[in-house]
C-alpha cells in the first residue's frame, strides 16, 4: 500500500454523511443473545453510498423466515472487493440505502419457514444472500443454503461461497481447464486468486501466472507457478516465460486489461472478466467511474475473435444466482467443491477475522489490497481496543516497509493518516 | 433460391476477366493417368477474384513432395461456402491469384518426401490443404493428412475435414456441449449444419434449432428438433419454444445475427461466430463488403457479457491449422470423429458429386444454398452433357417449385438464367 495514496484517500473521509441513521447505534452495541425471542439484532448498515463514514453498526428489526426461507444465526461473513464497490454505489443499478451489505455468511439454522425440507434447526450451513449478510441473523431462500462438512470451520465456510464457486465455475464451466493448460490470474493473493490457485493444483501440470503486490509474494509463492509485481508489465513478463501466451485469463480489473488479456490468449484460449476493481481508485466513488468504465472498456469485434480463434466471457456469480435463477447449477458446483474440501484438495485461506465493529478497518484493508486470502467478519468477536490495533498496525507497516524498501517517512505518514481516519470514522462521527 | 436474385447475379457474369490464363485449358482437358511420371496435372485455377468466369480448369506443373510432405492422388475434394468467398476475394488478406482453390480432399498416397514416417504409398487418406486441393494431385505436410477408415468412401472423406472437425471443435472444445443443452445452428441443411446435427445426436437429450430454406425441411427434418424458415424471425421462433433461449448459438452469417445470437443465449451460454456468409450477396464481391462487415458487425462490450454471464467466441479452423499451428489438437479431434464414424454415429451427408469441369455449377449451387449436405468435386467423374443437366435441373426445379409453391413463371426464368449462365461461362468464355 502506498502511503501517498492513503493521504489522498484519508482526505475524502471528511465528506458529509447524506443519510443519517440511529445515533444510538455503532459505538457500544448491546449483544443480542442467540436463540432468544429478541425483536432486534445487530447489523452493519450502509446509510448511503460513499466512504467508510457511511457504515454504522446498529440495531435492526429481527428478520423472520418467509415460505421457503431459512433463518440463520450468523457466525461469520465474507468480505469481498464487491462490497467496497457497493459501498461506493459503484455498481450497475445500485439498490436503495440504507441497506445491510454482504453476500455470504455461515452459521447455524435457527428457524425455517414452510417448505424448507432438508434443513433442521441446528444445521451448520453456509449461504449466499442477496445483501443482508452482515448481521447477527439473516433469512434467505433455501436454494442458496448449503449444509457444510463437519470439519469446516465457520470462518472457512464464510470464505467459501463467493470465491470458490466463482473460481470453480470460471475454470471448469466457462473455460474448460484441463491437463497442461496455463492460467493468468490477477490479485493472486486475494480470495478468488487463492481459490483459483488451489483449484488449478487439482489438475495435473497446470501453470498459474499471478500478479500480486510484492509484499505478498513470499506468502503465496508456493501456490502460484510464476508471480509478478502487480505494477509490472505482466504482458511482457508472461511472454518472456510463455511466448505463446496462456490458455485462460481471469480478469477482475477490467479497463485496458481486457485488451491485454485477449492479446495474451493462445488460440482457443478464454478470457473471463469477473470484476472491475480498476473502477475503484479512492475511498469514495470517483466521478462517473461506472459510466466511464462502461465506455472506456475496449469493445470486442467478433470478427477479430473469429480470425484469432479466441473466446471472451463475462462471469457474475451474483447475477447468475439472483437475477438468472441458476441456483441449481451452483448447488452441484458446491457439492463438487465440498468433495474437494473433504479430500483436502482445497481449503479457504482466511486472511484475518474482524469484529463487526471493525468493518471499516477491514474494508480499508481490502481497498489497500493488504489481504492474503479472505477477510472475515466474525460476528462473535469483540473489537480490539485502539492501542492493540496500533501495535499490530505498526508491526505490519514495518514488514511492508521492509518488503517494499519504502522510507520511514512514508510509514509515519501512514500511521498519522490511520489515526486521523480512525478518529474521524469511529470517534467523531 | 429466388429466381429474381438469379437474374441479378446472372447479369454480373459478363464482367471481364482481369487475369487471363492458358487458353488451351478448360474445355477438353486431357486426362493425366495416375501413377505415371506425368509432368502436368489438371487443376481448377482461379485467375483473379470475382465471378464464376474467373474459374478455369487447366494444366499445371505436377507438384512434388518436399521434406515432411505427402503427395496425394486426389479422388474427391470438398466445396465450402468459404471457397466462394475466396473466389470473390471476400476474405481478410487474400492470397495472390492465379491460385488453385480448395482446402480439403481425399485420395491415395502416391509419394512421400523425407521424414514422413507413418505413411505408405497406397494409403487411403484425407487431408487439409492450405489452398491447392482442387487438383488431380496435391502435396501437403503430413501433419494435415489422416488415414481414413476402410469403410469410408472418398466422397465421404472429402466431406469430412472442414465440416465435421469444425462442428466437433465448436461444440466440444469451444462450447462445452453436454446432456440436456440446446443448440441453434444456421444453414442447418449445409455441410456444417448437418455435421452439427449428427454430433448433437450423440449426446442425450440435446435440442437442435435450425434455420434452412423451406424446400430443405422435408429432407432434413429428422436431423433437427425444430426447423425454421431461414427468412423467418428466428429469434421469435426460438423464444416461442424456449423462452429462456439456447445454450449454444453457431453463427456462420455474421452482421446483425451476432447481436441476435447473443440475445438468445441463456446465462453461461456460448455464441460462436464461424463464418460470415452474409457478406456474400451477389456472385461477385459487393463493394467494400469485407470492410463493411468488419465495421458493421456489432462490437461487444465485455461488461455486458459480465452482467449477462455470456460467452462469445470466434472459430476459424483454417487459421487454427495454418496460422496458429494447432494441427496436433486437430489430429486428436479427427481420431475421435473416426471413432464416431466407425460406431456409425456420424456419416457425412453428400449432396452431390460434380466433375471438376462442373465447378462453376457447383459453386452456383452453394451460392444459391441449394445443397443439402456437402458438394463434392469428384476428380474421376466426367461432366454430364448439357442435355442431361437440363433434364436433371428441370426435375429439381419441379421439386423446388412444389416445395416452395412458387409460380411456374419463376421456374421458367430460372431455366433461362441457367442456360444463359451456362452458355456464358462454359461455352463463350
Amino acid at each position: 500500500m502506498k502511503p501517498i495514496d492513503m493521504a489522498k484517500e484519508g482526505a475524502e473521509v471528511s465528506e458529509e454523511t447524506e443519510h443519517m441513521i440511529e445515533k444510538n447505534g455503532g459505538k457500544e452495541p448491546e449483544s443480542v443473545m442467540p436463540g432468544g425471542d429478541a425483536k432486534e439484532m445487530r447489523a452493519v448498515v450502509l446509510t448511503g453510498f460513499g466512504g467508510l463514514n457511511k457504515l454504522r453498526v446498529t440495531k435492526k428489526a429481527m428478520p423472520e423466515p418467509q415460505e421457503g426461507e431459512v433463518k440463520i444465526r450468523v457466525k461469520a461473513c465474507g468480505l469481498n472487493f464487491l462490497d467496497l464497490m457497493v459501498r461506493q454505489g459503484n455498481i450497475d443499478n445500485p439498490p436503495k440505502t440504507p441497506l445491510i451489505p454482504g453476500f455470504e455468511c455461515s452459521g447455524i439454522v435457527e428457524a425455517m419457514g414452510g417448505n424448507t425440507k432438508g434443513f433442521e434447526i441446528g444445521d451448520r450451513v453456509m449461504a449466499f444472500v442477496n445483501y443482508n449478510a452482515w448481521a447477527e441473523v439473516v433469512c434467505t431462500p433455501l436454494e442458496f443454503v448449503y449444509k457444510i462438512p463437519d470439519e469446516m470451520t465457520f470462518p472457512e465456510a464464510a470464505a467459501f461461497p463467493m470465491n470458490f464457486v466463482a473460481a470453480y465455475m470460471m475454470l471448469f464451466e466457462v473455460a474448460n481447464l484441463h491437463e497442461g493448460m496455463s492460467v493468468l490470474v490477477h490479485s493472486a493473493g486475494g480470495g478468488v486468486g487463492q481459490a483459483v490457485a488451489q483449484l488449478c493444483s487439482t489438475i495435473p501440470n497446470v501453470t498459474v501466472f499471478g500478479t500480486a503486490s510484492p509484499f505478498k509474494h513470499e506468502a503465496i509463492k508456493d501456490s502460484v507457478t510464476h508471480l509478478f509485481d502487480r505494477n509490472a508489465d505482466y504482458v511482457q513478463e508472461v511472454k518472456k516465460i510463455s511466448p505463446d501466451g496462456v490458455d485462460i485469463v481471469l480478469d477482475c480489473l477490467c479497463g485496458e486489461n481486457t485488451g491485454k488479456g485477449l492479446g495474451l490468449l493462445k488460440p482457443l484460449g478464454t478470457y473471463i472478466l469477473y470484476g472491475s476493481s480498476n473502477m475503484v481508485t479512492g475511498e469514495t466513488k470517483s466521478f462517473f467511474s461506472f459510466a466511464k468504465s462502461w465506455w472506456q472498456v475496449e469493445k470486442v469485434n467478433p470478427i477479430k475473435l473469429y480470425e484469432e480463434n479466441k473466446v471472451i466471457a463475462g462471469f457474475s456469480l451474483l447475477n447468475l444466482l439472483f437475477k438468472q435463477g441458476r441456483s441449481g447449477l451452483v448447488k452441484t458446483v458446491v457439492q463438487k467443491l465440498f468433495s474437494l474440501y473433504e479430500q483436502k484438495k482445497v481449503k479457504p485461506v482466511v486472511d484475518s477475522l474482524w469484529a463487526v465493529e471493525e468493518v471499516k478497518e477491514a474494508m480499508q484493508r481490502i481497498h489497500d489490497r493488504g489481504n492474503i486470502g479472505k477477510l472475515i467478519l466474525d460476528v462473535e468477536k469483540s473489537p480490539i481496543p485502539l492501542v492493540g490495533k496500533l501495535i499490530s498496525l505498526k508491526a505490519e507497516i514495518g514488514k511492508t516497509r521492509i518488503a517494499k524498501r519504502e522510507n520511514v517517512g512514508g510509514a509515519k505518514i501512514y500511521i498519522y493518516i490511520f489515526l486521523m481516519n480512525h478518529l474521524i470514522t469511529n470517534v467523531i462521527t
